[in-house]
């Protein structure tokens, strides 16, 4: 959003100095509001098409329709790269996202990866991210917090890793190869355990009727992943509130640092007064 | 509660234009505490009545009680239509709830669709919720947190969109047509997997059995589907936090800014009066 | 604690006034810290007894030993009644809980209901919270807590009363009568859902089997029943920070204000000096 | 990592007073980023191997290079222990953990204790949490809220033992004797209650066929039990919260009282002045 609407004013600083300019034009349409709302309901529409598809399988005027889609979709690729030029268009991270949605969906339209095909038909409903600006804005604040949670997503791994190397090293034997007989298939097993489903009918009670002591690696497990995930949490919420709330907080203070610094000035301004008038007096 | 307190005060600017009134004097009835106190009563009752009937299912005397009760919220729908004048009465998004609940119980009473009948009946109980303040309150909070999740709730149909047609398209021959054999039903066990019930042992691991990359599938639904859910949490309780904190703070620090002000003019204030002086003196 | 310290101050003035008073003294010995660590011990090691007697049913030096701590127990309750006079202990609420424990403990220990005895002896053990500080705290928060909770109660109980009529009505023929055969076991059942348990696998999926539009009761129904849940945590936590966090803001606030009101009287003073310096000087 | 700095500029100090000492030549080594860079990759090698070891039991090649790296991690140690002297090395906690777990690989490398050397082998692992500082980061958060947290703690196991103890004096026949056929069989089921694992449908629905009261103790426990388990995350966040948000805040709230104070100064200071005057004018 930001950075269209810096295109915007730099686009009309060109359109003063050449305004008759193909380029120019075009990043105008393009950059029109009923021209983006158009491409976001073509993209609803393309929803509804993909999911009528799953009904319908193979029907003719739905494929029909999708190809069509597709190739105004790459209209609308090719207008961009023209309006802003190949090297604006691409400084944006969402432009490029919506390249290679676009250019796939095209590459496998005529191979015989159907299902490479089939899975980008999909993905183009992605698309709605980056048009839509309140989804946007969401994928935005995620990305934003990412840094904040590398901690905790290492200590995860770390936790996992050690956890599903002493699942695989002691239960595989126990139970059928798909829980713990591969360093994968625990890993697997795992995840089912921190998310607590079925962790004690199918996984826990199976493995403490042949090894005791193994209540210890799943409680302290779920112990462990419980408070991990927590951390996890409030590490997110964290990262929110430290955006929002304390931006306003500390819009607040400066201004009562300022408004005291106003009053500072003023009061030695006064004290200077009554200075000058002492010694005149004096 | 604001909107009748505001009715009550026109309500006695008009008993001094026109004391004798019937309107007015239905409109003090119908606002009387004792009344509302009634129909609270009388609601709750109901409420008892209708458990009651699920254990003896087809009992007159109980029928009869409800019967009764229906007409007595007719008879109070009645008044206060009567007490506000239409135009009023509809201008509470409550009191078209509160209309559309008992005309609608009147309305299949004698009709042969007795399923509706019975649901209507049911839902007569949800008139607890305009009626008790506090039942209210939690509702018009909930109503003003839906704006500020607009984004989350976009978020969450898209990429349940998304799993549920890449689910449809290669699961649906895998497991029985009731988990992934339609959009719709992928809806429904995407809605159980994202609350975690039995998603491994039930839905995922038969089909990892069959189609081992679908532990992708699986794995990055709960991470993606984890994630937009605890966004939706956060914004929640931020918009919680800032109806209710927020407040608090700004009033204070709103006090402050205003404390600062009359500082700075008694300053302002004193400095004239000095400038004054050396006038004088000078 | 407060009302113990209260306690100890109006003790030690009348031990002023009647040093050789046996209450007095009495009183002394129950509140010196030793007597109760002595008891929180005995607590403690009541606890271990009634584990070692889920191991070793009907070991007779186990229940000397269990005999013994009650009438000690017993004994510390006719301690704390002398010392502080009956009005005067009933008047905690946590003095009424030990009170009927340990009455109920020892009515119970020669009369047939076998079944009450032992409940009651397990309960012994909930001494421990008004015994151990940081354990009372905790229940008294979480009691403190409840009025912020009525109108979130309400709802809940709204919400089930609803959906288990509902449920009772039209799906009682549908699943094994322990699910929806009656009000109380819908109600059992929504409890399930509502934790997440098999709500799909063992209760949703077959009901949906026979009754299709059924999916809109559970959707639903998880949807509201985790909103509400929801907003129960978020006005916990809120009633939590409430009392913790705005107390010292709070507090800070207050004394920038009074520090506002200092610097405004100080200024008016001055302003006073001043005005009276330009009479003087006109 | 502020022991490490806090070292290293001892070992300046010492190194301008014996610039030639082994000792202080070899603590330059070991604090070098390039040597803890090196240990860090050695780790994270380590659990590619301990990994790659899982996928091919009892090779000789992985079994050699795994040697080798516990040879280098003791050499690591004795550099180290050499460098800061063993005072100085036993005081950082972190310390004594490596300690204990390169001397435990050590010890059971040649003992038929096969077991015991496996997992000790995935322990090393667990040198990453000190080695990397993100990870170290969390645990010595949570390490600090552990304090915040013991009333919560006690009083979960409060609740646990009482209801286990009742589990297993009313209920041990009921169920197979792994449910509540003992006190630490009972433990494990609560559990599985309290993290919503099955409660219902394989714990709660039996046993209720059997007791019809006992869903009082089911949704008792689940009640109390999740109100306790929030409790304890409330306890988390706020304990992080006012780790981090409320220093920034008093910060804030100091400058502005300071400043407060300032003004009271300097106004004070003016008084004075004019005080000053009018004693002279008078």
């Amino acid at each position: 959003m930001r950075l269209t609407n810096m295109e915007h004013r730099e686009n009309n600083n060109h359109a003063v100095q050449e305004p008759d300019s193909l380029r120019a034009r075009i990043r105008q349409w393009v950059e029109d509001k009923r021209f983006q709302t158009f491409i976001i309901g073509l993209i609803l529409f393309n929803g509804v098409i993909i999911v009528a598809e799953t009904y319908f399988v193979g029907n003719r005027s739905l494929q029909m329709i999708d190809r069509i889609i597709v190739w105004v979709f790459v209209l609308e690729l090719v207008l961009k790269l023209a309006g802003f030029g190949y090297k604006r268009y691409f400084r944006d991270g969402w432009n490029i996202f919506d390249f290679l949605i676009v250019v796939g969906s095209l590459a496998f339209y005529s191979t015989p990866f159907v299902s490479m095909m089939r899975l980008l038909r999909v993905l183009r409903l992605l698309r709605m991210i980056p048009a839509i600006p309140a989804l946007r804005k969401i994928v935005d604040a995620l990305m934003k917090a990412v840094p904040a949670l590398t901690g905790v997503l290492g200590m995860t791994m770390l936790i996992f890793t050690i956890y599903a190397i002493i699942g695989t090293t002691y239960f595989s034997e126990v139970l059928p190869a798909e829980f713990f007989g591969s360093f994968h298939a625990s890993l697997f097993t795992l995840m089912q355990v921190v998310t607590f489903e079925s962790w004690a009918s199918q996984v826990a009670r199976p493995v403490i009727h042949e090894i005791p002591w193994a209540w210890l690696y799943f409680v302290s497990f779920i112990i462990i992943g419980a408070l991990v995930i927590l951390n996890l949490v409030v590490a997110v919420i964290l990262s929110y509130l430290g955006q929002e709330e304390e931006d306003l907080h500390s819009q607040q203070m400066e201004r009562l640092f300022k408004e005291n610094e106003e009053l500072k000035q003023e009061m030695q301004e006064m004290k200077q007064l009554l200075l000058d008038q002492l010694k005149r007096n004096g």
